[in-house]
């Protein structure tokens, strides 16, 4: 066992990334009762609770800085989205409905919108004056978002848009803001002039009188109860030929004029589509983000009930072996926490990305690609993981843990929907995986190199080699005389980084040759592709890992002090190991392990689990969160207090003539007592 | 694609199994509105539905048919706990508290008791006079019940117990009833008389007043706000020196004579402390039957969406696909559903088991061993796969499984808890594993064979073998020449429970090495053993799953529909495979398969899903569960209606000369004009 400690506040520091001092500020806030989540209210109350606390955010100017200094803001898109992350720890409701109010509805008038329409609406939108629903989802059309059937038909006689639902799948669904509070809304529609349509476009569409009654035309529900965010009041429209002047069109990436002419400065309508919807890239940006802080919660709290907590006694007779000292418990927990520091790491490199390109430092169309790949990438692993570590913490924690006050089971019902808003995960990994064809189609592989180091190219021809199992075999040859060999092979970072860079590398060239091996027939590709989409998504996923990988290590440089950088170094091979133990199947009919060397991977990782399981408290507690924000039962150290307790009546005892005997411990002495 | 369908009513009352009119007259209850859950319901007002709801239930003797005739009741164990099991179809609040009147607090009073307390207390508790209580966990330890530090002190002088909570950590905790409705309560507590310590007894402990005040002594909490199951006012109940007489001892396993002298039918205190937690076995074996239900409705609701909705376009260019006709959605359904299949035959066979200890026609000590380990084995993974399989359902559904009135997150939130009450999962596992154990050292490797066929002994020699991966070679040349030979190997159900079995032999022979190698010393031998906890619950949880292949592959013995039984068979083989796909890396590294052989597995299970598909909802169907019981919004048909709604707009658009064309279809034209 390392005596040394860690640098907490150091790592700290680190953990907080460039916006440290936005998200010190916006956890401040966080820590504020009244901006945080009253477990005892009811649906409708939370709901009103979360509208007045919006309102503190626009007092506050909290999480305004993306937009223009013109109206207020900072035209600081990163610093934006590092405050509105931290919002997660008060309540997700609150997150979420600023995210509808300033990322959706706000963002679509900034980001869609040209000068005109910023100067008429975003300083309303920007102060609550108009709550605004971001109306793109319908119930017919979530994820195919180029498919809706919403129509906005332009009637050159009166210069209008007539915005239309032509069925019920095409009532627009799950939006905030829709149900109760929301008096306008951007509305996708299929842009009708001149008996074209040119695709989805993005009007802004008045919904509501102040009295909170439909305008005449639009229609709605209220979605109800959800599995969370119930502090959100998320809702249904729908249209019925309602006309909005022609320069409500959000007009930046295409207009139509009087006469009903339609331009644009894209002439592709596919590229168009896509870089309108790119604009949008900040909620699965933020989503990775707030994901990764729900992760944060969770661990501090269960690694410290985990150090508090003791059952079973197994060494000594007298006192109960502590949670985290169990290898099954470290198994549950410590892998996790690995995985929060890479994707928190991760996330530091996507946001500057996104930073990068919003701020226009650097935007090309590639850059523009890379951070939506990057972002489809990272939300869905960090999303998943939130559940899963939420899950995992609260179970960890036992019957405490489903108490809602221990804050588990209220971050997972909210987070829940994370994985399948702002992009369902696996159209989002679906989306990564065509990315990694379309390079892998192009012989270019690069990827972003600026914000992580990235896709290492490999020789197609390796494939062949490792399944021949030739490489395997060299590998039992060199590792049969000493198995630290084995750990020293898994321990060294370039053949962490091979083995994921390998493994992409192949499932996409596997991918790629069973759709080439489909010819040009348009049904058989289809077929090809439906038949590869399970491999195409495992790809994108380690993809995913990958990158979390290179951020872990980079960050590692960044580490000075020595102590520290060499227990994050094991938990980086943790992390690592852990996903490669997951895929170890893969790995050894591939030929990339000896069964010798696979056999030993376990057994390493837990070695390095008992590694780091002293430090496992410096490592939550570097999160920053105090207990305001985990606001835990369990996490206020009464567990240590009633253990101490409990264990100090016993020590009394044992040391007075009132303790009883056991039963059983008289029959051993009768026994002795008989034989003697 | 088969075009014979499979014989859905013969399979749905082949899945009711032994108590099929119990469970449907059950299921008809459960189908009834004043018996379900009522969504907008908060805490107080759900809680005080749920009670009124058990009166219904006394009303109709719904759930007493476990209680002596006596008494009102039919001796019958096992339809008792099918009746019970089916209530999660109207609400997992009323199941459990169902649970906690009858099966623990009455259930401590028939099973722990004698003949006067069954008189005293059994018609009260029957017909709910009495609500109660079931006090055996404390904050300080839940898994340890052998631990509970609460005291049962008897004063000879007065013939009374003294009921005493000695500090925090020892109030009672997580108590159903406890919180509001409960009058009296079981409670654990360590019973000393004469200076010494007799352990763990159950006493009967009156705690509130007709008014609902606690007693002189009596204090308490209520739990409050959990992640769900909150019909149920689970609470706190601690003790200051309450004294009860001396026969409110129930004491079928241990006495206390007037004069303060202890008596008990079981010598061994250990034995006598087994035996009694052993009674209470039910609530483990009624888990995992209505874990099971849970799975069940999941699927039975997101089959019936998957076969409804349709997104994107791929092959056609106007027809959008079906959900299910993606791979990657029949990948995250139809593991699941065969899962689902494999549990619910293994419930049977439990709860066979069961009611065979409990009506006494097989309960030697061997047996009632063999239903704990049964139990023990299959609660986990039911109650955890439940979980799984309502999380998968729900993101399958995208946002509209987010809707709380779709259902999948209230019965996640209501199920959550399943997986550590009643016994902590993973300490199931670890009392399997060590079971495990003991019957590999004593080379006694039986288990039951009556309820299930099981766990063939294999030789230890052949770990040796596979481990030089000798064998794996063999494979490969005998797989080289012709892949369908891999199919053949995988499709073999005898090959299946080799390497499920091998599996399991192998690694408790890892463990049992290990110990061994430990030698004597009490320290390293508690080290070795945590040092192996993650190999020994591996063990554990792989026998669970054996368990479930036998089950589902005597069940097809009893198809006696051809297509039914071919149709079953896939979906047995999907089930094993899947598990032998997710240890892979085991069976590689460890020799029992080639490289060549499992390289063919992902994909061979690939091809048994597409052959699934198009009697996927038949087999959903097969579970018999109707709209009254499914209840949601997406599996009433609503979304077919929908779907065919939005196809016949369009049609009708195309055939008319109303249709915008596309900017895109339009640009080809001119450029091929250009062109021309």
């Amino acid at each position: 066992m390392s005596t040394n400690r860690i640098d907490v506040a150091a790592l700290g520091q680190q953990l907080l990334g460039d916006y440290a001092e936005i998200r010190t500020a916006s956890r401040a806030r966080a820590a504020r009762p009244e901006l945080q989540r009253d477990p005892a209210l009811g649906m409708d109350e939370h709901r009103e609770r979360v509208l007045e606390q919006l309102k503190i955010l626009v007092e506050e100017q909290a999480v305004q800085r993306a937009f223009p200094k013109t109206y207020g803001g900072h035209d600081d898109h990163g610093g934006s989205l590092a405050a509105f992350e931290e919002l997660v720890a008060a309540d997700p409701s609150l997150q979420i409905k600023a995210g509808v109010q300033w990322g959706l509805f706000a963002g679509a008038i900034l980001h869609l919108g040209t000068e005109e329409h910023h100067a008429k609406w975003l300083p309303d939108a920007m102060d609550l004056t108009v709550p605004g629903a971001f109306a793109m989802t319908e119930i017919g059309h979530g994820s195919d978002v180029a498919a809706v059937a919403t129509t906005a038909t332009y009637d050159k006689d009166t210069e209008e848009f007539v915005i239309h639902t032509p069925f019920r799948a095409a009532w627009k669904e799950f939006l905030g803001n829709a149900g109760l509070h929301g008096t306008a809304a951007t509305v996708f529609a299929q842009l009708i002039t001149n008996g074209v349509n040119h695709g989805v476009h993005c009007f802004y569409v008045p919904i509501r009188d102040e009295n909170g009654q439909f305008l005449p035309g639009v229609g709605g529900e209220d979605d109800g109860l959800k599995g969370g965010l119930n502090g959100i009041d998320n809702g249904r429209l729908h249209f019925d030929h309602v006309r909005v002047p022609r320069t409500n069109l959000l007009n930046r990436y295409g207009d139509v004029a009087a006469d009903g002419s339609y331009s644009s400065p894209i002439a592709s309508p596919g590229r168009r589509f896509f870089t309108m919807l790119g604009t949008l890239v900040q909620g699965r940006v933020s989503l990775d983000g707030a994901a990764t802080n729900a992760s944060k919660i969770a661990l501090q709290i269960a690694v410290s009930y985990a150090n508090q907590r003791r059952q079973f006694t197994s060494v000594s007779e007298t006192e109960e072996t502590t949670l985290l000292d169990y290898q099954r418990h470290q198994r549950r927990l410590l892998p996790r926490l690995a995985r929060t520091y890479a994707a928190s790491f991760a996330h530091d490199g996507l946001l500057e990305k996104f930073d990068a390109v919003f701020s226009g430092r650097a935007d090309s169309d590639d850059d523009r690609q890379d951070l939506e790949t990057l972002a489809a990438a990272l939300k869905p692993l960090s999303t998943w993981d939130a559940l899963d570590t939420l899950q995992e913490s609260r179970e960890a924690c036992g019957g405490s843990g489903f108490i809602a006050k221990n804050r588990f089971t209220q971050l997972y019902q909210d987070l829940d929907v994370y994985v399948t808003f702002e992009g369902d995960n696996n159209v989002l990994l679906q989306l990564v995986g065509k990315r990694l064809l379309t390079d892998y189609a192009s012989g270019f592989r690069k990827l972003d190199t600026g914000a992580m180091a990235m896709y290492v190219a490999k020789q197609v021809g390796t494939a062949a080699l490792h399944r021949s199992g030739l490489r395997s075999v060299v590998q039992s040859v060199v590792d049969v005389s000493d198995e630290r060999k084995s750990a020293n092979y898994f321990k060294d970072s370039q053949n962490q980084r091979e083995l994921l860079t390998g493994r992409i590398n192949a499932l996409v060239a596997e991918v790629a040759g069973n759709l080439r091996a489909a010819g040009k027939d348009k049904v058989k590709t289809a077929q090809a592709f439906n038949e590869n989409q399970d491999t195409l998504i495992a790809a994108a996923r380690t993809h995913g890992e990958l990158l979390r990988f290179e951020a872990f290590t980079e960050a590692l440089e960044r580490v000075s002090d020595e102590t520290t950088r060499e227990v994050l170094t094991w938990l980086r091979d943790v992390f690592v190991l852990c996903v490669i133990e997951q895929d170890l199947g893969w790995y050894l009919a591939n030929g990339w392990l000896s069964m010798q060397r696979a056999r030993t991977l376990p057994e390493y990782i837990n070695r390095l689990l008992a590694r780091l399981r002293p430090h496992a408290q410096d490592l939550v507690d570097a999160f920053g969160y105090t207990q305001d924000h985990l606001r835990a039962d369990i996490s206020s150290g009464i567990e240590a207090e009633r253990q101490e307790e409990a264990m100090a009546y016993f020590a009394a005892l044992r040391a007075s003539d009132q303790a009883p005997i056991s039963e059983k411990s008289l029959l051993k002495k009768t026994k002795a007592a008989a034989t003697a």
